[in-house]
């Protein structure tokens, strides 16, 4: 098992960009590879231009062991994911013999005409193996270290699930949270002599603002329970030292 | 006034990458720059790591009229947004003489110790001008085409609020929703002609999926009244087409 496995993710849609739907799976997202112990380490969010796509996602897989992909593999004009993949694969883009047959027997099953349009959701690039999608049989797709999957969460989601037992995992990064009544501005000095000290944590200081006061959340995260519970301790000391001055 | 103005957004942070914080500012900024007419294209999610930072904002810099970044210009060791900026423009990064005589009044005027931590919010790149915090005082900062501003939702906002009327704005990109009661693989064929007519708009098809039925929002964009029109007017008859068939 490797110490560390990185990922990252790319969002697809013009949608997104403008505004008009907000999106829900970077944050699902960046939960999951924190709980299996995938370190999510950039996330993009580009339109639907195919060398916008291109460009990103042969910069992404370069870079990192894992690229999750959502949105884009529709079957509307405006779906060009498998395209772009294909083309920053350097691989044709041609309909995958398993996947035309089960949406075919899908559709047949369910009185559907199989138009045009359901027939391009059969469409990846060429040695892609499927990724399921429970929801609405079109799958979704892996290639290389890139897994491509739908943009409706509940599909992203579902494809996700059955992604993850076939991904290498990572000593997890373990995480401790101390609540602190105090802003930044009181803590900043005294806690950056703690994460000095505490080496081997990443101390993080999250500001949170209610409408009148600060307050902060202090996470610390360690790869050894030990590490952890040290940088914790050291952090709750600090929090408690200045209560008691108050 | 260009035709079109673009824009990138660089969120700067590991607790949305881990999950710990769902990010609340993408899609406002995103609601506001189609609102004032400047193109939205990319958003890039960063660690708090001083290479990445400086390496996304240079390529996004360089791509598009304005970037805007969010997170780490806090007060503590975490928040290095500033230094990042700096490195990137290659120029030191100071304290502002105005910034920390600001800071300083306000926190003497509440009888708050003007610790070295709150004095580190009044560092900036050399030669950037200030963005008003009307919240919690410590300014934001424009340097270039780059503004930089806070990671708080409410604090972000009102830093954008006070950025808008100094940004050049493009001709704004209208649009026109059309609900459509089916689901992609029933429209897509038609979808796809209706955009090769109607070549100056932007068709876009979003799916969406209750859990047990798929329908999808149909928008259609255009720069101008007359295409947009044009374009709503085709979709529309479409999907009333399909509706006096079924």
């Amino acid at each position: 098992m490797a110490d560390i496995v990185t990922a990252a993710m790319m969002v697809i849609g013009d949608e997104i960009l403008s505004g008009r739907t907000k999106d829900r799976n970077i944050g699902h997202l960046a939960d999951i590879m924190t709980a299996v112990g995938i370190d999510l380490k950039e996330v993009r969010i580009v339109p639907d231009e195919e060398d916008e796509i291109v460009a990103a996602v042969n910069a992404l897989r370069a870079r990192y062991a894992y690229v999750f992909t959502t949105g884009g593999i529709g079957p509307t004009h405006d779906d060009i994911t498998a395209d772009a993949i294909s083309r920053a694969f350097g691989v044709p883009c041609e309909y995958d013999a398993k996947a035309y047959a089960m949406l075919e027997a899908s559709y047949a099953a369910r009185g559907i005409e199989y138009t045009e349009a359901r027939r391009r959701m059969a469409r990846m690039p060429r040695g892609a193996a499927h990724i399921d999608n429970p929801i609405s049989i079109a799958p979704g797709f892996r290639i290389g270290n890139v897994h491509v999957m739908a943009g409706v969460p509940a599909i992203f989601q579902a494809m996700l699930d059955s992604v993850l037992p076939t991904l290498e995992t990572g000593t997890r990064l373990l995480s401790a949270t101390v609540h602190c009544p105090y802003g930044e501005g009181t803590i900043g000095t005294l806690l950056a002599d703690i994460q000095k000290l505490h080496s081997e944590t990443i101390i993080g200081s999250y500001p949170k603002y209610d409408g009148g006061r600060f307050w902060t959340e202090l996470v610390v995260r360690a790869r050894s329970a030990e590490a952890l519970e040290a940088g914790r301790a050291a952090v709750q000391a600090m929090v408690d030292g200045l209560a008691a001055k108050a």
